[in-house]
Protein backbone atom coordinates (compact mmCIF):
# COMPACT_ATOMS: atom_id res chain seq x y z
CA UNK A 1 0.00 0.00 0.00
CA UNK A 2 2.63 2.43 0.65
CA UNK A 3 4.61 2.06 -2.56
CA UNK A 4 1.15 3.13 -4.49
CA UNK A 5 0.05 6.03 -1.99
CA UNK A 6 3.83 7.30 -2.05
CA UNK A 7 3.43 8.78 -5.45
CA UNK A 8 0.43 11.49 -4.07
CA UNK A 9 0.49 11.02 -0.43
CA UNK A 10 1.83 14.38 1.74
CA UNK A 11 2.53 11.36 4.36
CA UNK A 12 4.34 9.11 2.02
CA UNK A 13 6.38 11.27 0.95
CA UNK A 14 7.37 13.01 4.85
CA UNK A 15 8.88 9.63 5.76
CA UNK A 16 10.67 9.21 2.56
CA UNK A 17 14.15 7.78 3.30
CA UNK A 18 17.06 7.26 0.88
CA UNK A 19 19.70 4.39 1.85
CA UNK A 20 23.41 5.43 1.63
CA UNK A 21 24.44 1.39 1.71
CA UNK A 22 26.59 2.55 4.78
CA UNK A 23 23.50 2.09 7.44
CA UNK A 24 22.11 5.37 7.44
CA UNK A 25 19.09 6.62 6.01
CA UNK A 26 18.52 10.04 4.69
CA UNK A 27 15.49 12.49 4.41
CA UNK A 28 13.77 15.81 5.14
CA UNK A 29 11.56 17.00 7.81
CA UNK A 30 9.37 19.50 6.17
CA UNK A 31 7.78 22.61 7.70
CA UNK A 32 4.27 21.87 7.02
CA UNK A 33 4.99 19.13 10.12
CA UNK A 34 5.73 21.81 12.44
CA UNK A 35 3.23 22.06 15.76
CA UNK A 36 4.93 24.65 18.60
CA UNK A 37 8.06 25.58 17.13
CA UNK A 38 9.22 21.51 16.56
CA UNK A 39 8.28 19.26 14.03
CA UNK A 40 5.59 16.95 15.18
CA UNK A 41 6.99 13.80 17.17
CA UNK A 42 4.57 10.94 15.96
CA UNK A 43 6.14 12.36 12.75
CA UNK A 44 9.48 11.89 13.64
CA UNK A 45 8.54 8.55 15.27
CA UNK A 46 7.41 7.60 11.84
CA UNK A 47 10.28 8.52 10.04
CA UNK A 48 12.75 6.64 12.81
CA UNK A 49 10.30 3.34 12.29
CA UNK A 50 10.36 3.68 8.41
CA UNK A 51 14.09 3.18 8.61
CA UNK A 52 13.56 -0.06 10.61
CA UNK A 53 11.03 -1.22 8.23
CA UNK A 54 13.91 -0.86 5.54
CA UNK A 55 16.67 -2.62 7.99
CA UNK A 56 14.17 -5.64 8.78
CA UNK A 57 13.02 -7.24 5.09
CA UNK A 58 10.02 -9.82 6.05
CA UNK A 59 9.27 -7.69 9.23
CA UNK A 60 7.49 -4.66 7.82
CA UNK A 61 5.52 -3.65 11.05
CA UNK A 62 5.90 -2.55 14.46
CA UNK A 63 4.63 -4.62 17.41
CA UNK A 64 6.07 -2.52 19.89
CA UNK A 65 7.66 0.55 19.47
CA UNK A 66 9.14 2.96 21.99
CA UNK A 67 10.57 6.24 21.33
CA UNK A 68 12.25 8.86 23.94
CA UNK A 69 13.06 12.37 22.24
CA UNK A 70 16.10 14.31 23.36
CA UNK A 71 16.38 17.12 20.93
CA UNK A 72 13.58 19.73 19.52
CA UNK A 73 13.80 18.89 15.84
CA UNK A 74 13.48 21.41 12.88
CA UNK A 75 12.61 21.56 9.19
CA UNK A 76 15.26 19.96 7.00
CA UNK A 77 17.91 17.52 6.30
CA UNK A 78 18.23 14.32 8.68
CA UNK A 79 19.67 10.86 9.09
CA UNK A 80 18.58 7.90 10.60
CA UNK A 81 20.88 5.09 11.79
CA UNK A 82 19.74 1.44 13.41
CA UNK A 83 21.04 -1.59 14.51
CA UNK A 84 19.70 -4.71 14.89
CA UNK A 85 19.51 -6.21 18.35
CA UNK A 86 18.00 -9.74 17.69
CA UNK A 87 16.59 -11.19 14.20
CA UNK A 88 14.13 -13.56 15.12
CA UNK A 89 11.83 -15.60 12.80
CA UNK A 90 8.46 -14.10 13.99
CA UNK A 91 9.75 -10.92 15.70
CA UNK A 92 12.95 -8.77 15.57
CA UNK A 93 14.34 -5.97 18.10
CA UNK A 94 16.34 -3.23 16.88
CA UNK A 95 17.06 0.37 17.80
CA UNK A 96 17.23 3.55 15.37
CA UNK A 97 18.30 6.82 16.24
CA UNK A 98 17.42 9.86 14.04
CA UNK A 99 19.91 12.85 13.67
CA UNK A 100 20.00 16.22 12.33
CA UNK A 101 23.39 18.50 11.75
CA UNK A 102 23.68 21.67 14.25
CA UNK A 103 25.13 25.08 12.89
CA UNK A 104 28.72 23.49 12.82
CA UNK A 105 28.07 20.59 11.00
CA UNK A 106 28.12 18.32 14.12
CA UNK A 107 25.37 15.44 14.16
CA UNK A 108 22.86 16.04 17.18
CA UNK A 109 20.53 13.22 18.27
CA UNK A 110 16.91 13.91 18.05
CA UNK A 111 15.16 10.87 19.60
CA UNK A 112 16.09 7.26 20.43
CA UNK A 113 13.86 4.35 19.46
CA UNK A 114 13.67 0.64 20.89
CA UNK A 115 11.37 -1.43 18.77
CA UNK A 116 10.14 -4.74 18.00
CA UNK A 117 9.34 -5.64 14.69
CA UNK A 118 6.81 -8.61 12.79
CA UNK A 119 4.35 -8.96 10.46
CA UNK A 120 0.79 -7.69 11.87
CA UNK A 121 -1.55 -9.32 8.76
CA UNK A 122 0.29 -12.72 10.23
CA UNK A 123 -0.58 -13.06 13.74
CA UNK A 124 -3.74 -14.51 14.99
CA UNK A 125 -7.16 -13.06 13.92
CA UNK A 126 -9.00 -13.81 17.05
CA UNK A 127 -10.21 -11.19 19.20
CA UNK A 128 -11.06 -11.27 22.90
CA UNK A 129 -11.61 -7.35 23.81
CA UNK A 130 -12.84 -6.10 26.61
CA UNK A 131 -12.53 -2.33 25.38
CA UNK A 132 -15.58 0.25 24.03
CA UNK A 133 -14.50 2.43 21.39
CA UNK A 134 -15.49 5.99 21.83
CA UNK A 135 -18.67 6.97 21.67
CA UNK A 136 -18.34 10.06 19.36
CA UNK A 137 -21.04 11.70 17.40
CA UNK A 138 -21.49 11.77 13.53
CA UNK A 139 -18.43 13.08 12.11
CA UNK A 140 -20.46 16.20 10.66
CA UNK A 141 -21.65 17.11 14.40
CA UNK A 142 -17.78 17.09 15.00
CA UNK A 143 -15.85 20.39 15.11
CA UNK A 144 -12.33 21.41 13.32
CA UNK A 145 -9.28 22.63 14.95
CA UNK A 146 -10.02 26.21 13.25
CA UNK A 147 -11.40 26.64 17.25
CA UNK A 148 -8.11 25.00 19.14
CA UNK A 149 -7.19 28.29 21.42
CA UNK A 150 -4.93 30.50 19.73
CA UNK A 151 -1.64 29.28 21.26
CA UNK A 152 -2.34 25.78 20.01
CA UNK A 153 -3.26 27.28 16.53
CA UNK A 154 0.07 29.55 16.16
CA UNK A 155 2.95 27.92 14.61
CA UNK A 156 0.26 24.52 14.05
CA UNK A 157 1.08 24.01 10.07
CA UNK A 158 0.76 20.19 11.24
CA UNK A 159 -2.94 20.73 11.30
CA UNK A 160 -3.18 21.19 7.53
CA UNK A 161 -2.38 18.12 7.43
CA UNK A 162 -4.98 16.55 9.28
CA UNK A 163 -8.97 16.38 8.95
CA UNK A 164 -9.34 16.41 12.36
CA UNK A 165 -13.22 16.53 13.99
CA UNK A 166 -13.35 16.60 17.99
CA UNK A 167 -15.78 15.30 20.13
CA UNK A 168 -18.06 19.02 20.88
CA UNK A 169 -17.85 17.14 24.68
CA UNK A 170 -14.22 17.40 24.52
CA UNK A 171 -13.59 20.78 23.12
CA UNK A 172 -14.92 23.32 26.39
CA UNK A 173 -11.11 24.59 26.22
CA UNK A 174 -11.49 25.74 22.92
CA UNK A 175 -13.91 28.40 24.65
CA UNK A 176 -12.52 28.71 27.97
CA UNK A 177 -14.18 25.93 29.35
CA UNK A 178 -12.11 22.32 30.07
CA UNK A 179 -14.32 19.75 31.19
CA UNK A 180 -11.04 18.86 32.91
CA UNK A 181 -12.00 15.22 32.77
CA UNK A 182 -8.71 14.55 31.01
CA UNK A 183 -10.16 13.07 27.52
CA UNK A 184 -9.83 15.15 24.03
CA UNK A 185 -11.33 12.64 21.57
CA UNK A 186 -12.67 12.92 17.91
CA UNK A 187 -12.37 11.77 14.19
CA UNK A 188 -9.35 11.40 12.07
CA UNK A 189 -8.20 11.58 8.79
CA UNK A 190 -5.00 12.50 7.19
CA UNK A 191 -6.28 15.66 4.75
CA UNK A 192 -4.93 14.39 1.24
CA UNK A 193 -7.28 11.18 1.46
CA UNK A 194 -4.40 8.58 2.33
CA UNK A 195 -5.48 5.65 4.10
CA UNK A 196 -4.20 4.60 7.52
CA UNK A 197 -1.50 1.93 7.66
CA UNK A 198 0.58 0.97 10.86
CA UNK A 199 3.21 3.52 10.06
CA UNK A 200 0.54 6.32 9.81
CA UNK A 201 -1.12 5.08 13.11
CA UNK A 202 2.02 6.33 14.68
CA UNK A 203 1.48 9.52 13.51
CA UNK A 204 -2.02 9.35 14.83
CA UNK A 205 -1.02 8.56 18.36
CA UNK A 206 0.84 11.98 18.68
CA UNK A 207 -2.06 13.81 16.28
CA UNK A 208 -4.58 15.33 19.09
CA UNK A 209 -4.22 18.69 20.94
CA UNK A 210 -2.13 17.55 24.56
CA UNK A 211 -4.64 16.33 26.62
CA UNK A 212 -3.66 18.69 29.42
CA UNK A 213 -5.81 21.37 27.25
CA UNK A 214 -9.04 19.80 29.11
CA UNK A 215 -7.21 20.29 32.34
CA UNK A 216 -7.08 23.92 31.85
CA UNK A 217 -3.19 23.94 30.92
CA UNK A 218 -3.55 25.27 27.23
CA UNK A 219 0.93 25.60 27.34
CA UNK A 220 3.15 23.07 25.34
CA UNK A 221 3.58 19.51 26.87
CA UNK A 222 6.75 17.99 25.53
CA UNK A 223 6.65 14.10 25.14
CA UNK A 224 9.34 12.33 27.31
CA UNK A 225 8.77 9.09 26.01
CA UNK A 226 6.07 7.66 23.70
CA UNK A 227 5.00 3.87 23.27
CA UNK A 228 2.90 2.61 20.69
CA UNK A 229 1.65 -0.82 20.56
CA UNK A 230 -0.16 -1.75 17.05
CA UNK A 231 -2.38 -4.46 17.78
CA UNK A 232 -3.89 -4.88 14.05
CA UNK A 233 -3.52 -3.25 10.16
CA UNK A 234 -6.08 -0.76 9.93
CA UNK A 235 -8.92 -0.98 7.29
CA UNK A 236 -9.51 2.37 5.37
CA UNK A 237 -11.61 5.29 6.60
CA UNK A 238 -12.20 7.52 9.64
CA UNK A 239 -10.48 6.73 12.61
CA UNK A 240 -11.43 6.98 16.25
CA UNK A 241 -8.75 8.71 18.49
CA UNK A 242 -9.44 8.98 22.32
CA UNK A 243 -6.37 10.67 24.24
CA UNK A 244 -7.09 10.24 28.53
CA UNK A 245 -4.68 11.38 31.70
CA UNK A 246 -5.56 10.68 34.80
CA UNK A 247 -2.77 11.35 36.72
CA UNK A 248 -0.63 15.06 36.66
CA UNK A 249 1.96 14.36 39.15
CA UNK A 250 5.61 15.73 39.99
CA UNK A 251 5.44 18.17 36.84
CA UNK A 252 4.23 14.88 34.63
CA UNK A 253 1.54 13.04 33.46
CA UNK A 254 0.42 10.35 31.10
CA UNK A 255 -1.17 10.81 27.83
CA UNK A 256 -3.36 7.42 26.99
CA UNK A 257 -4.13 7.24 23.08
CA UNK A 258 -6.41 4.64 21.38
CA UNK A 259 -7.21 4.65 17.75
CA UNK A 260 -10.17 2.39 16.57
CA UNK A 261 -10.69 1.72 13.07
CA UNK A 262 -13.65 1.88 10.50
CA UNK A 263 -14.12 -1.77 11.46
CA UNK A 264 -14.60 -0.95 14.66
CA UNK A 265 -11.03 -2.96 15.77
CA UNK A 266 -9.08 -1.16 18.57
CA UNK A 267 -5.76 -0.85 15.86
CA UNK A 268 -3.29 0.75 17.87
CA UNK A 269 -2.72 1.54 22.05
CA UNK A 270 -0.24 4.16 23.61
CA UNK A 271 1.26 5.95 26.50
CA UNK A 272 3.20 8.58 26.32
CA UNK A 273 4.93 10.52 29.40
CA UNK A 274 4.98 14.16 29.00
CA UNK A 275 5.76 17.72 31.28
CA UNK A 276 3.41 19.13 31.98
CA UNK A 277 2.33 22.70 31.11
CA UNK A 278 2.94 25.27 33.90
CA UNK A 279 -0.46 26.27 35.09
CA UNK A 280 -1.89 29.61 33.89
CA UNK A 281 -2.57 32.25 36.87
CA UNK B 1 17.62 4.25 51.85
CA UNK B 2 19.11 1.29 49.31
CA UNK B 3 22.42 1.06 51.01
CA UNK B 4 21.22 0.98 54.54
CA UNK B 5 18.57 -2.06 53.49
CA UNK B 6 21.10 -3.77 51.40
CA UNK B 7 22.65 -5.16 54.19
CA UNK B 8 19.77 -7.34 55.01
CA UNK B 9 17.31 -7.30 51.81
CA UNK B 10 17.46 -10.68 49.35
CA UNK B 11 15.81 -7.77 46.63
CA UNK B 12 19.06 -5.87 47.17
CA UNK B 13 21.31 -8.64 47.02
CA UNK B 14 19.25 -9.73 43.96
CA UNK B 15 20.14 -6.72 42.26
CA UNK B 16 24.12 -5.57 43.57
CA UNK B 17 26.29 -5.07 40.53
CA UNK B 18 30.11 -5.16 40.39
CA UNK B 19 31.40 -2.58 37.93
CA UNK B 20 34.33 -3.63 36.16
CA UNK B 21 35.86 -0.18 35.32
CA UNK B 22 35.68 -1.25 31.67
CA UNK B 23 31.78 0.31 31.41
CA UNK B 24 30.56 -3.56 32.64
CA UNK B 25 28.47 -4.77 35.67
CA UNK B 26 28.90 -8.25 37.04
CA UNK B 27 25.72 -9.45 39.03
CA UNK B 28 24.56 -13.16 39.66
CA UNK B 29 20.86 -13.84 38.77
CA UNK B 30 19.17 -15.76 42.18
CA UNK B 31 17.31 -19.39 41.53
CA UNK B 32 15.33 -17.89 44.23
CA UNK B 33 13.63 -15.11 41.54
CA UNK B 34 12.96 -18.02 38.91
CA UNK B 35 9.10 -18.20 37.72
CA UNK B 36 7.80 -20.54 35.14
CA UNK B 37 11.55 -21.78 33.76
CA UNK B 38 12.98 -17.67 33.87
CA UNK B 39 14.08 -15.27 35.94
CA UNK B 40 11.09 -12.22 36.49
CA UNK B 41 11.27 -9.78 33.84
CA UNK B 42 10.47 -7.36 36.70
CA UNK B 43 13.77 -8.64 38.87
CA UNK B 44 15.47 -8.48 35.46
CA UNK B 45 14.34 -4.78 34.92
CA UNK B 46 15.41 -3.69 38.18
CA UNK B 47 18.91 -5.29 37.65
CA UNK B 48 19.36 -3.23 34.35
CA UNK B 49 17.99 -0.48 35.97
CA UNK B 50 20.46 -0.73 38.95
CA UNK B 51 23.05 -0.49 36.51
CA UNK B 52 21.82 2.62 34.78
CA UNK B 53 21.85 4.37 38.29
CA UNK B 54 25.70 3.48 38.73
CA UNK B 55 26.02 4.88 35.11
CA UNK B 56 24.02 8.44 35.62
CA UNK B 57 25.64 9.63 38.94
CA UNK B 58 23.03 12.55 40.47
CA UNK B 59 19.86 11.24 38.60
CA UNK B 60 19.23 7.98 40.71
CA UNK B 61 15.25 7.50 39.47
CA UNK B 62 14.09 6.42 36.11
CA UNK B 63 11.07 8.26 35.08
CA UNK B 64 10.32 6.48 32.41
CA UNK B 65 11.89 2.88 31.42
CA UNK B 66 11.36 0.61 28.69
CA UNK B 67 12.26 -2.72 28.39
CA UNK B 68 12.13 -5.77 25.51
CA UNK B 69 12.71 -8.82 26.34
CA UNK B 70 15.04 -11.05 23.79
CA UNK B 71 15.79 -14.43 25.03
CA UNK B 72 15.18 -16.08 28.81
CA UNK B 73 17.19 -15.54 31.38
CA UNK B 74 18.25 -18.05 33.72
CA UNK B 75 20.08 -18.23 37.30
CA UNK B 76 23.83 -17.47 37.40
CA UNK B 77 26.36 -14.60 36.06
CA UNK B 78 25.27 -11.58 34.47
CA UNK B 79 26.79 -8.51 32.59
CA UNK B 80 25.00 -5.73 32.37
CA UNK B 81 26.33 -2.72 30.05
CA UNK B 82 25.11 0.90 29.19
CA UNK B 83 25.24 3.56 26.92
CA UNK B 84 25.20 7.53 27.83
CA UNK B 85 22.49 8.81 24.98
CA UNK B 86 21.92 12.12 26.47
CA UNK B 87 23.24 13.68 29.98
CA UNK B 88 21.24 16.61 30.44
CA UNK B 89 20.95 19.06 33.69
CA UNK B 90 17.58 17.81 35.22
CA UNK B 91 16.86 14.31 33.05
CA UNK B 92 19.85 12.17 31.45
CA UNK B 93 18.92 9.15 28.53
CA UNK B 94 20.72 6.24 28.42
CA UNK B 95 20.36 2.29 27.08
CA UNK B 96 21.46 -0.57 29.44
CA UNK B 97 22.16 -4.38 27.74
CA UNK B 98 21.73 -7.33 30.04
CA UNK B 99 23.84 -10.65 28.78
CA UNK B 100 24.68 -13.89 30.10
CA UNK B 101 26.96 -16.55 28.41
CA UNK B 102 26.03 -19.31 26.62
CA UNK B 103 27.26 -22.93 27.59
CA UNK B 104 30.28 -21.93 24.88
CA UNK B 105 31.19 -18.77 26.79
CA UNK B 106 29.17 -16.35 24.00
CA UNK B 107 27.26 -13.81 25.42
CA UNK B 108 23.74 -13.82 24.29
CA UNK B 109 21.72 -10.66 25.48
CA UNK B 110 18.76 -11.44 27.49
CA UNK B 111 16.98 -7.60 27.21
CA UNK B 112 17.76 -4.34 26.06
CA UNK B 113 16.76 -1.26 28.26
CA UNK B 114 16.23 2.40 27.05
CA UNK B 115 15.42 4.96 29.82
CA UNK B 116 15.57 8.44 30.92
CA UNK B 117 16.73 9.46 34.63
CA UNK B 118 16.08 12.38 36.93
CA UNK B 119 15.44 12.52 40.46
CA UNK B 120 12.05 11.86 41.65
CA UNK B 121 12.28 13.45 44.91
CA UNK B 122 13.60 16.90 43.08
CA UNK B 123 10.13 17.14 41.02
CA UNK B 124 6.93 19.75 41.80
CA UNK B 125 5.09 18.34 44.64
CA UNK B 126 1.93 19.08 42.49
CA UNK B 127 -1.23 16.50 41.80
CA UNK B 128 -4.12 16.29 39.54
CA UNK B 129 -5.12 13.23 39.82
CA UNK B 130 -8.53 11.95 38.07
CA UNK B 131 -7.65 8.18 39.00
CA UNK B 132 -8.85 6.54 41.65
CA UNK B 133 -6.67 3.61 43.77
CA UNK B 134 -7.72 0.21 43.75
CA UNK B 135 -10.59 -0.34 45.98
CA UNK B 136 -9.40 -4.00 47.88
CA UNK B 137 -10.70 -5.50 50.93
CA UNK B 138 -8.79 -4.97 54.28
CA UNK B 139 -4.97 -7.25 54.18
CA UNK B 140 -6.64 -9.52 56.34
CA UNK B 141 -9.64 -10.32 54.04
CA UNK B 142 -7.25 -11.07 50.81
CA UNK B 143 -5.76 -13.96 50.05
CA UNK B 144 -2.39 -15.35 49.49
CA UNK B 145 -1.00 -16.77 46.09
CA UNK B 146 -0.58 -20.80 47.24
CA UNK B 147 -4.16 -20.68 45.96
CA UNK B 148 -2.64 -19.95 42.25
CA UNK B 149 -3.32 -22.60 39.53
CA UNK B 150 -0.84 -25.53 40.11
CA UNK B 151 0.16 -24.67 36.26
CA UNK B 152 1.35 -20.79 38.14
CA UNK B 153 2.72 -22.50 41.64
CA UNK B 154 5.19 -24.81 39.42
CA UNK B 155 8.39 -23.71 39.51
CA UNK B 156 7.24 -20.30 41.23
CA UNK B 157 10.05 -20.02 43.48
CA UNK B 158 9.72 -16.33 43.02
CA UNK B 159 6.27 -15.83 44.76
CA UNK B 160 8.24 -16.65 48.36
CA UNK B 161 10.11 -13.20 47.87
CA UNK B 162 6.74 -11.39 48.09
CA UNK B 163 3.80 -11.60 50.44
CA UNK B 164 0.93 -10.98 47.69
CA UNK B 165 -2.91 -10.66 49.10
CA UNK B 166 -5.18 -10.91 46.25
CA UNK B 167 -8.69 -9.21 45.57
CA UNK B 168 -10.83 -12.43 46.56
CA UNK B 169 -13.28 -10.81 43.69
CA UNK B 170 -10.21 -11.15 40.94
CA UNK B 171 -9.19 -14.66 42.06
CA UNK B 172 -11.76 -16.48 40.18
CA UNK B 173 -9.41 -18.10 38.34
CA UNK B 174 -7.96 -20.02 41.30
CA UNK B 175 -11.00 -22.18 41.44
CA UNK B 176 -12.21 -22.17 37.79
CA UNK B 177 -14.30 -19.54 37.78
CA UNK B 178 -12.50 -16.77 36.54
CA UNK B 179 -14.36 -12.96 36.60
CA UNK B 180 -13.54 -12.43 32.56
CA UNK B 181 -13.11 -8.66 34.05
CA UNK B 182 -9.55 -8.70 32.96
CA UNK B 183 -8.57 -7.54 36.01
CA UNK B 184 -6.13 -8.62 39.29
CA UNK B 185 -5.22 -6.47 42.00
CA UNK B 186 -4.28 -7.07 45.74
CA UNK B 187 -1.63 -6.15 48.32
CA UNK B 188 1.99 -6.04 48.00
CA UNK B 189 4.87 -6.48 49.85
CA UNK B 190 8.42 -7.79 50.14
CA UNK B 191 8.85 -10.86 52.24
CA UNK B 192 11.86 -9.42 54.44
CA UNK B 193 10.14 -6.33 54.74
CA UNK B 194 12.24 -4.07 52.62
CA UNK B 195 10.47 -0.72 52.26
CA UNK B 196 9.20 0.03 48.17
CA UNK B 197 11.72 2.25 46.18
CA UNK B 198 12.00 3.08 43.09
CA UNK B 199 14.22 0.66 41.75
CA UNK B 200 11.51 -2.43 44.02
CA UNK B 201 8.45 -0.40 41.82
CA UNK B 202 10.08 -2.27 38.83
CA UNK B 203 9.85 -5.60 39.97
CA UNK B 204 6.49 -4.69 41.68
CA UNK B 205 5.16 -3.39 38.01
CA UNK B 206 5.77 -7.57 36.56
CA UNK B 207 5.14 -9.55 40.09
CA UNK B 208 1.26 -10.13 39.91
CA UNK B 209 -0.12 -13.57 38.00
CA UNK B 210 -0.31 -12.48 34.24
CA UNK B 211 -3.60 -10.88 34.02
CA UNK B 212 -4.95 -13.21 31.60
CA UNK B 213 -5.52 -16.05 34.69
CA UNK B 214 -8.68 -13.65 34.93
CA UNK B 215 -9.90 -14.14 31.16
CA UNK B 216 -9.14 -17.94 31.44
CA UNK B 217 -6.47 -18.75 29.89
CA UNK B 218 -3.78 -19.58 32.64
CA UNK B 219 -0.70 -20.60 30.55
CA UNK B 220 2.18 -18.82 30.38
CA UNK B 221 2.14 -15.00 28.60
CA UNK B 222 5.80 -13.79 28.12
CA UNK B 223 6.27 -10.18 28.00
CA UNK B 224 7.68 -8.47 24.67
CA UNK B 225 7.89 -5.06 26.11
CA UNK B 226 7.41 -3.27 29.64
CA UNK B 227 7.27 0.75 30.08
CA UNK B 228 7.25 1.71 33.28
CA UNK B 229 6.84 5.02 34.49
CA UNK B 230 7.76 6.28 37.70
CA UNK B 231 5.92 9.28 39.35
CA UNK B 232 6.54 9.95 42.90
CA UNK B 233 9.02 7.97 45.54
CA UNK B 234 6.79 5.43 47.26
CA UNK B 235 6.10 6.17 51.22
CA UNK B 236 6.99 3.18 52.96
CA UNK B 237 4.22 -0.08 53.77
CA UNK B 238 1.55 -1.78 51.56
CA UNK B 239 1.64 -1.16 48.13
CA UNK B 240 -2.08 -1.48 46.58
CA UNK B 241 -1.50 -3.05 42.99
CA UNK B 242 -3.88 -3.21 40.19
CA UNK B 243 -3.27 -5.21 36.79
CA UNK B 244 -6.12 -4.66 33.91
CA UNK B 245 -6.46 -5.68 29.77
CA UNK B 246 -8.24 -4.97 27.77
CA UNK B 247 -7.64 -6.04 24.35
CA UNK B 248 -6.51 -9.31 23.60
CA UNK B 249 -5.97 -9.62 19.90
CA UNK B 250 -3.56 -11.28 17.41
CA UNK B 251 -1.93 -13.05 19.54
CA UNK B 252 -1.21 -10.11 22.01
CA UNK B 253 -2.82 -8.46 25.05
CA UNK B 254 -1.64 -5.05 27.23
CA UNK B 255 -1.25 -5.95 30.62
CA UNK B 256 -1.70 -2.10 32.55
CA UNK B 257 -0.39 -2.00 36.02
CA UNK B 258 -0.87 1.01 38.80
CA UNK B 259 1.10 0.97 41.82
CA UNK B 260 -0.14 3.12 44.79
CA UNK B 261 1.53 3.65 48.05
CA UNK B 262 0.44 3.39 51.69
CA UNK B 263 -0.15 7.59 51.27
CA UNK B 264 -2.76 6.61 48.39
CA UNK B 265 -0.07 8.05 45.96
CA UNK B 266 0.09 6.48 42.40
CA UNK B 267 3.70 5.97 42.45
CA UNK B 268 4.19 4.23 39.31
CA UNK B 269 2.25 2.98 35.99
CA UNK B 270 2.88 0.66 33.54
CA UNK B 271 2.36 -1.41 30.59
CA UNK B 272 3.46 -4.37 28.87
CA UNK B 273 2.92 -6.05 25.65
CA UNK B 274 2.74 -9.86 25.87
CA UNK B 275 2.05 -12.79 23.84
CA UNK B 276 -1.16 -14.23 24.77
CA UNK B 277 -1.02 -18.29 26.48
CA UNK B 278 -2.97 -20.38 23.93
CA UNK B 279 -6.42 -20.90 24.75
CA UNK B 280 -7.44 -24.41 26.85
CA UNK B 281 -9.75 -26.59 25.00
Amino acid sequence: MTTVTAIDSEFDRAIALAPDGAGGYHGELGSGWQIGGGINGGLLLAVAANALRQALPGHPDPLSISCYYLTTSHPGPLTVRTEIVRRGRSVSTATASLYQEDATGTPVERLRVLASYGELAALGGEVHTLAEPPQLPPVEQCIGTEHAPREFLTEAALLQRFDLRLDPATVGWAVGQPSRTGRIQGWFKLADGREPDPLALLLVADALPPVTFDLGLPGWAPTVELTVHLRAVPAPGWLRVSHATRNLAGGHFEEDCEIWDSAGRLVAQSRQLARAPRAIA
